[in-house]
């Protein structure tokens, strides 16, 4: 059996490589960080590893919880290998507490913590800017039936209580998220990507004011610095908590 | 009883008069011309006389056919009195061919036949440009009940049969318009604002070959000149065939 691993795509934060599985593939986790839609660009030394060690964790913790996701197995500090998924191109976010660019297209103020979560869709197109898209919009395209798009916002929600509570668990709020989902060889929905603070807002909750102190891709999006920093929190939080559980 | 006419509110293309009767305003149309959230502006002499008197026959068209709406009566030229509301701060878009802005934020061709009419809804809001809104998001910011939002979408649909019938016996293809809606003093919701070539996109059907003829708004926002020629044309069909139907 031979390991050549083959380049099958480059996105702005990870490499997709074949696998001697066809069904399967490795991801690799770039150092690269990008925002606005590659307007803005940086290296982070670090943040790849970071991102693969976090993911996994949280792949782990959906898996267990019932969750369909591409995830298999850590290869290695920074790449996982994963089953190979069409991916379906819409990013599906989910906002807890309004912040971002919920505040700039709506009246809604930043910090507004939602009743009810508010679940956006966006066409995953660069060269259309990754707009909004309604439900509607979606049918007229023939992206995805309406069941399977049914089935995707009942998985997000889903994700969302069992990330809310882990996070709560760590004193971290979870303010929204960006997923993707893809179809696997038989079909089968599973999620894909990765979740990490490049993808999740994550506000400290170790803190007496009420100042947003931002865990996450914010640090780079609004020069905050420090991005290092904050991902290796993240992810000492999320060990200290498994070292915990384990002991106990 | 006096005659004293108080500006209550100046648009881009209309100003909003009070009237006597406290219930009622008075609504002239003014020659200005506004494109791309107003960062293109033009005057065209006329404008307002022309779209003054086809909104005037196009609500008398609904009106006759039992969609509620502001109009009462021309006052003059250039002027109308309507029934005074309250304007629910959103854009109905209904959508019968593809075209404008939703071909810059999906994959849709310009020009493709809508099997099912598309309804886009935006924000009513200069300051933020108009952003397109999901209903998710309409709920969100308490602008109207879903049961209400419901009924104005049911009308914008009765009354795409209503137009495009009529403008199919005039030669014209109703490809998209711009509706909005508001409540009166006694909380009817009634159709507002305009129905003319500012707000419709209507191609002209009088031709043999496939190419496109703007009889609207869109000779201005694509330079095509000839504004007042389309909309003096599109004012002639409407009367011509009224003139016809009262002969019969």
């Amino acid at each position: 059996m031979t390991n050549k691993y083959e380049l099958i795509y480059e996105g702005k934060a990870k490499r997709v490589f074949s696998h001697n599985d066809e069904d399967k593939v490795i991801i690799e986790f770039k150092d690269d960080a990008t925002a606005f839609n590659a307007l803005k660009k940086a290296k982070f030394e670090g943040k790849g590893k970071l991102n693969c060690l976090i993911s996994a964790k949280i792949f782990e913790l959906l898996i267990k919880n019932n969750i369909p996701t591409h995830f298999l197995e850590l290869k290695n500090d920074n790449s996982m290998i994963a089953n190979k998924i069409k991916v379906i191109p819409l990013e599906i976010v989910l906002r807890n507490t309004a912040y971002g660019s919920l505040c700039k297209q709506t009246t809604i103020k930043p910090g507004t913590v939602l009743i009810n979560p508010l679940i956006d869709i966006y066409l995953k197109n660069d060269e259309l800017n990754d707009p909004l898209i309604t439900k509607d919009r979606i049918a007229l395209m023939n992206i995805i039936s309406s069941q399977d798009l049914d089935l995707i916002l009942d998985l997000t929600l889903k994700i969302n209580g069992i990330l809310k509570r882990f996070f709560k668990m760590i004193q971290l709020q979870l303010v929204d998220f960006k997923l993707e989902f893809g179809y696997d060889s038989k079909n089968n929905i599973l999620l894909g990507d990765e979740i990490s603070p490049d993808n999740c807002r994550l506000w400290d909750l170790n803190q007496k004011d009420d100042k947003i102190i931002s865990l996450d891709k914010d640090r780079f999006r609004n020069d905050l610095g420090g991005l290092i920093e904050a991902y290796s929190e993240i992810n000492k939080r999320i060990n200290d908590f498994y070292l915990t559980q384990f002991k106990k």
